[in-house]
């Protein structure tokens, strides 16, 4: 389980500002997760999170001290932009990158509540296709959500993901499960803080890819 | 028609030896054209094509006097890198980059052929099929031969990929054609030649992704 607990989000101060630095070094551990899913289909998946995460950075690093937390971010290219903002930089790298992050959350919070295909007991099917519902479905045309629905046949299965999750040690189904809860209660947070902030400022769209 | 024709590939000299300086500029005008594809579906194609160059392009440039011909970028690979080639470096970047080269040579061909769905005139997607089967799909386990049929009801129009290949200028479908053929004569024999060179050096793997 070393590889969820090793990299916890950090607890959201009372105001729920997402602190751009931590935000970067706890989420830039998600993709290298994707590898131990043994498929090409999930490296396509990582190279686009990687990216809006890349995309994002640059624009920290390029003043941290004017980008302490992503609002900072989202404000100064509100600023910068014009008419071309939200769908611009780091603004709509974020728009994208959060919606990965649900699709996360919901997966891991489904595989928590004992959702299950009791016909398919060792499937995860019905946990992702639960994700992908209600964080990207409706941002996919129905090309990309065929893409989705063959994709979703290379998904693990849930002994594999859970072993996976547990970086390959053996440890017991319900501690497994247990350590998701417990990653699962500032990572939340921090994503339905993200989602709070682009409603708050106006800068969510919903355009289909 | 000025985006084939302004890059065409340069005629082989007699001994077939692709000089790499030239291959890589000629190829580099291929990718930005799957954006006026119209369809996030082929930016992940675009991206793994530019993927395969930019690794190439990396080892001819640490010492260009050394790779002058492709071949001698697959030799020196094989001396350096023992029993992890060809599945490695450039080697292995050229051995699926000549793959979607394949690919766009089966399907300008059959274009220019003439070969079409009858019931459906402006279709490409039996030219997509033809190019896909003959070029790619041994490669592809189920799952992305599945994701490949689904992307397949993103292809273009006939007629508006016919534009796009003439840049959007008004051409009569019959030059387009000519131009197309013109523009195969080198490009075809380069794609061969890369061909050839893979299976005299044993330097072509069948693996499946
Ligand atoms: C020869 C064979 C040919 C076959 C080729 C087929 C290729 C098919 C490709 C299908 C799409 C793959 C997934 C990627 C989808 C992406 O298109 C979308 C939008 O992506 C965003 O687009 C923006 C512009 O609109 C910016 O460029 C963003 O970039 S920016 O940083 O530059 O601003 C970028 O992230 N991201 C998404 O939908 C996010 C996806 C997150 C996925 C989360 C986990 C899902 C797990 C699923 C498990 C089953
Ligand atoms: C939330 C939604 C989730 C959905 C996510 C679904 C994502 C599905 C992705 C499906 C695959 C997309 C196409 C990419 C396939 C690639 O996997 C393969 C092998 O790619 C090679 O792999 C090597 C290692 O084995 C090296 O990494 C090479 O990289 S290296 O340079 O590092 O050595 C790399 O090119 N390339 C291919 O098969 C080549 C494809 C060429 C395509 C040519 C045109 C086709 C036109 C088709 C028109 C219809």
């Amino acid at each position: 389980m070393a590889l969820l607990l090793d990299n916890q989000f950090q607890e959201l101060p009372p105001d729920k500002a997402v602190d751009t630095k931590l935000f970067l070094e706890a989420v830039s551990h998600l993709p290298p997760f994707f590898d131990c899913l043994g498929s090409t289909v999930f490296s396509v998946i990582k190279s686009d999170i990687n990216g809006n995460i890349t995309k994002i950075r640059a624009v920290y690093v390029e003043d941290p001290a004017k980008y302490i937390t992503l609002q900072d971010i989202l404000e100064a290219e509100r600023q910068a932009h014009g008419a071309a903002w939200p769908k611009v930089g780091a603004t709509l790298a974020l728009m994208w990158l959060k919606r990965g992050l649900r699709f996360i959350q919901i997966m891991l919070q489904s595989l928590a509540d004992g959702d299950r295909d009791m016909n398919n007991p060792n499937l995860i099917r019905v946990n992702v296709t639960k994700a992908y519902e209600q964080a990207l479905k409706k941002y996919h045309g129905w090309i990309v959500q065929k893409i989705f629905n063959a994709a979703l046949l290379a998904a693990p299965y849930r002994s594999n993901f859970l072993k996976a999750l547990s970086k390959g040690e053996e440890v017991k189904e319900e501690d497994c499960l247990a350590n998701v809860r417990q990653f699962l209660v500032n990572y939340t947070a921090t994503v339905d803080a993200i989602y709070e902030m682009y409603t708050n400022l106006n800068a969510e769209l919903d355009y289909t890819v």
